[in-house]
C-alpha cells in the first residue's frame, strides 16, 4: 500500500461525522460511530479479511497465515469525544489498516510464513463519553471489565450500552481471537515531541489515575423566597468543590499533577430552585502515585468541612483507579531500533491519558508509539498532526508489526 | 360546596404525579399536567361550565351570567417544579373552583344576576421549569409576553413549547374571555404569616427581579492530557460565579435581596474533557430595585475581571426584568374587610416569588391572598399547608370574588 492510498483513506474517514471546525463528532455506538465501523469492515472485507465483531462490539480484521497460532493485534479506536479532532483514535485504526496490508504483501512477496498471525483491530468506546468509563473495550478483553457490567451502562439518556450496539448493528456474538502481543500508533496529548522536534514517541509508562465520583446533596427550595440563611444549596457547594479540585494542584511542582471536573449535573437545573443534588466526577492523575493519594486525601478532607459548614450532605466515591503500568523494554527497545533504521527522531515518554494500549499491556507485551500533535492539544476541534507526521508513524508501526508478527519481540518477553 | 368537597378534591388532584416524599412532579405540558388539566376539565363540565382552551394552554371555565359583560377571573396554576410540593398553584385552582361554585349556589339563590362574569383559570406554566421563562400564560394574556415567541421555546430535550401542548390534547384556539379583574389565593413562600401566626396575608406589591443569562466560553481539551497552565477551563470559570452570585448578598443587610444559580449546563459534560462552555441563569430579587442594580453592577464588573485572568470568553444577558408592581390599595383594602368579616388574622406583605397575579395587575386590578406555609418552604416535596389554613383562604377568596363580580372593586378602581 502506498503513503498517499493511506492519507487519502485518513482524510476519507474525516469526513464521516465532520463538524463545522474542522472536527468529527462520533461517540461510541451512535450512527455516525456505525457509519467508521461499517467502513472499517468494507474495508478490511475488500481486502478479503475476515471481520469478527465480539460482545463487545470490538472488531477484529484477521490475517490468517499460521492456523492455530494466536495474533498480532494492531489498531486504536474509531470512536470520539464530543465536537473531537480527527486524529484521535482514528489515525491508529487507519495505520493499522495500511500497515496490515503492507505486511500482507510482504509475506506474499517473501513467501516466508510468519510465526503468528495478525489482526487490525477497533476497540468499541475507547473515549467514554457517552459511556463511562472510557478504554470500556480492550478493558474487557483484557479482563480488567466485566462484560455484562459494561454492557448495562447507560448514557444520560438511559440508553444502555447493549442497547446503543445492537441499535447500529453492531453487538456481535463472534469469538476473539487471541492476542500474543499489541501495537499501537496514536498522536502525542501533550507537546514533548514537537518541542524536541521528534518524529516519534515511545510510551515507557502510564501515569496513575483516579477519578472520584462526588454527589452533593442539598434542599430544594425556591431561589426568589428563601431567604439565604434558610439555604443548602447544592449548586453552591459543587461550585466550591470544583475550585478545591482545581486548586489543589497548586500544592504540588509544575506538572506533576493534572486534576479538574469535566462532568457536572443539577438537579433539578431550574432557573428559579435552588438545586436539590448535584453530580460531579473529578480526574487526578500524576505520574507519582503518591501525588495522587495526598491531593485525594486534602480533597477528601475539605469536602468533609465543606458539607458541614454549608448543612450539606457529600458523597464521595473512589472510582476508575488506573495504576501506573510498565510497558516492556524490549518493545521499547524495538521501536527505538526502527526508528534508527527509518532515520526517524525517537524518545521515550510517558501518556498522562489513558489508551487501549495500557489495558493491552496487562495481558500481553504492548508497544505504544505517539507522533507530534501540533500544541499538543486534543479532544477538540482544532488537533492536529502534519501528514508527514502521520505517514512516519505509519512506517513505524509497520515495521514493529512486522518484527511482531516474527516473533521478535513475544519470543524475547517471554524469556524475560 | 362544602369545605369538606373542597379537601377531598384537593388531596385527590395532589395523587396525580405524586412524588415519594408526598410531593408532586406535573412540569408544564407533561402528561402528568395534561392528567390534572383533564381533571379540571371534567369538574367544570360536570358542573356544566363550559371551558376554553386559548392558543397559549391557559384553560378558563366560564360562568356567564351577564352576557357580553367581562369576566372576574380567579385561580392560579396546575404545573409544578420537578419534586415539588402539593400546594404552589393547584392549591389556588382548586379553591378558586370551589369558590366559583359557592357564588354560583349564592347567585342561584338569590337571584340576583351578577354586574361580571365569573371564570375560573388554569395559567399555563407558571413554573417555568421545563420552558423558561416562568409565568408564561398569564403573561401572554396580559401583553407581556409574545405567544408566538413562546410557543417557540424548547425545553432542554429540543421539544417546543407548541409540540408538548399539542402532544397533550392541550393546544386550544378557543377565543379568551375578557377579564375585568383577578383575584389569587396562593401558599405563601416564606415564614411571616407562620412567624405571626395570621391566617391570610394580602400582597400590597412585588420585588423587583431580574435574571442574569451567562455563558462562559473556554476551550475543550482533554482533563488528562493538558497541562493545568493550559487549560481554559469554562466549568471553573462558571464555579466562581456561582460563588460570586452567591456571595454579593453579604453586600446588603441581611434579608434585602436574594440572588443565587439554579441552573447550569456543562458542554460537553463528559468526565475527561475540561468543559468548553457552561451556560448558567442567575437570579437576582430585592424590595428595592437599587440594590439590584448594584449587585448587578459587581456581578458584571467582577465577571469581567474573571473572563480576563482565566482567559475565557463570558457572554452577561440581562433578561426577565420584572419591576416592581404595587397592588391596587382599593383590592388591598376589600381583602382586609372580608378577613375582619370572617374573623381571620390579615397583614400586608410583599411577594418575592413571581405570580400570575403579578402579570395581570399589569391589566386588570388583582388581589393576591397568601396563607401560611410550615417553615416558609416551596418548590419542594415537604412544602406543607394544614387544612384549616386552606379552607380559611378558600373563604376569603369566596368572599372577594363574590364582591368582585358584583362590581365592588373594580368600579372604585376606575374612579381611581
Amino acid at each position: 500500500m502506498s503513503d498517499s492510498a493511506f492519507l487519502k483513506d485518513f482524510h476519507a474517514v474525516a469526513a464521516i461525522g465532520a463538524t463545522g471546525g474542522n472536527g468529527v463528532e462520533r461517540q461510541a455506538a451512535t450512527p455516525e460511530d456505525g457509519l467508521t465501523r461499517a467502513w472499517f469492515a468494507d474495508w478490511a472485507v475488500e481486502r478479503g479479511w475476515p471481520v469478527r465483531v465480539d460482545g463487545m462490539g470490538n472488531m477484529f480484521a484477521l490475517l490468517e497465515w499460521a492456523p492455530g497460532e494466536p495474533f498480532v493485534f494492531i489498531g486504536s479506536h474509531l470512536d470520539s469525544q464530543p465536537l473531537a479532532g480527527r486524529f484521535d483514535g482514528a489515525y491508529g485504526v487507519i495505520a493499522a489498516l495500511h500497515a496490515a496490508a503492507t505486511i500482507e504483501d510482504q509475506v506474499e512477496t517473501s513467501g516466508e510464513r510468519p510465526a503468528y498471525n495478525l489482526a487490525v483491530v477497533n476497540w468499541f468506546n475507547e473515549e467514554g463519553a457517552r459511556f463511562a468509563p472510557s478504554v470500556m473495550g480492550s478493558s474487557v478483553y483484557a479482563g480488567l471489565m466485566d462484560q455484562e457490567d459494561m454492557l448495562a451502562v447507560q448514557d444520560l439518556q438511559g440508553i444502555s450500552v447493549r442497547d446503543a450496539l445492537s441499535d447500529i448493528g453492531f453487538l456481535g456474538s463472534d469469538e476473539r481471537p487471541d492476542a500474543v502481543g499489541y501495537a499501537e500508533v496514536h498522536i502525542e496529548q501533550g507537546r514533548r515531541l514537537e518541542r524536541e522536534q521528534l518524529a516519534l514517541g515511545v510510551v515507557d509508562s502510564s501515569w496513575y489515575t483516579q477519578k472520584l465520583d462526588i454527589e452533593v446533596l442539598g434542599e430544594q427550595s425556591h431561589t426568589g423566597a428563601t431567604a439565604m440563611a434558610d439555604r443548602h444549596d447544592a449548586l453552591l457547594g459543587a461550585a466550591k468543590i470544583v475550585q478545591m479540585v482545581h486548586e489543589v494542584t497548586a500544592d504540588f511542582a509544575e506538572e506533576a499533577i493534572v486534576s479538574s471536573v469535566g462532568r457536572l449535573n443539577v438537579e433539578p437545573n431550574s432557573p428559579i430552585v435552588v438545586a436539590r443534588r448535584v453530580h460531579l466526577v473529578a480526574d487526578l492523575r500524576s505520574g507519582d502515585p503518591d501525588i495522587v493519594a495526598a491531593a485525594r486525601e486534602k480533597l477528601v478532607r475539605d469536602i468533609g468541612t465543606l458539607a458541614e459548614d454549608q448543612g450539606l450532605s457529600i458523597n464521595v466515591r473512589d472510582f476508575d483507579v488506573r495504576p501506573i503500568q510498565h510497558f516492556p523494554e524490549d518493545g521499547v527497545e524495538l521501536a527505538e531500533k526502527v526508528a534508527a533504521r527509518l532515520g526517524l527522531g525517537i524518545r521515550r515518554t510517558q501518556t498522562m491519558a489513558g489508551h487501549d494500549s495500557v489495558a493491552m499491556n496487562n495481558i500481553v507485551p504492548s508497544v505504544m508509539l505517539f507522533v507530534p500533535s501540533v500544541d499538543g492539544v486534543s479532544h477538540c476541534e482544532r488537533e492536529f498532526t502534519n501528514d508527514e507526521d502521520m505517514v512516519s508513524g505509519l512506517h513505524a508501526l509497520t515495521e514493529i508489526a512486522a518484527e511482531m508478527v516474527n516473533g521478535a519481540l513475544t519470543s524475547q518477553s517471554q524469556s524475560n
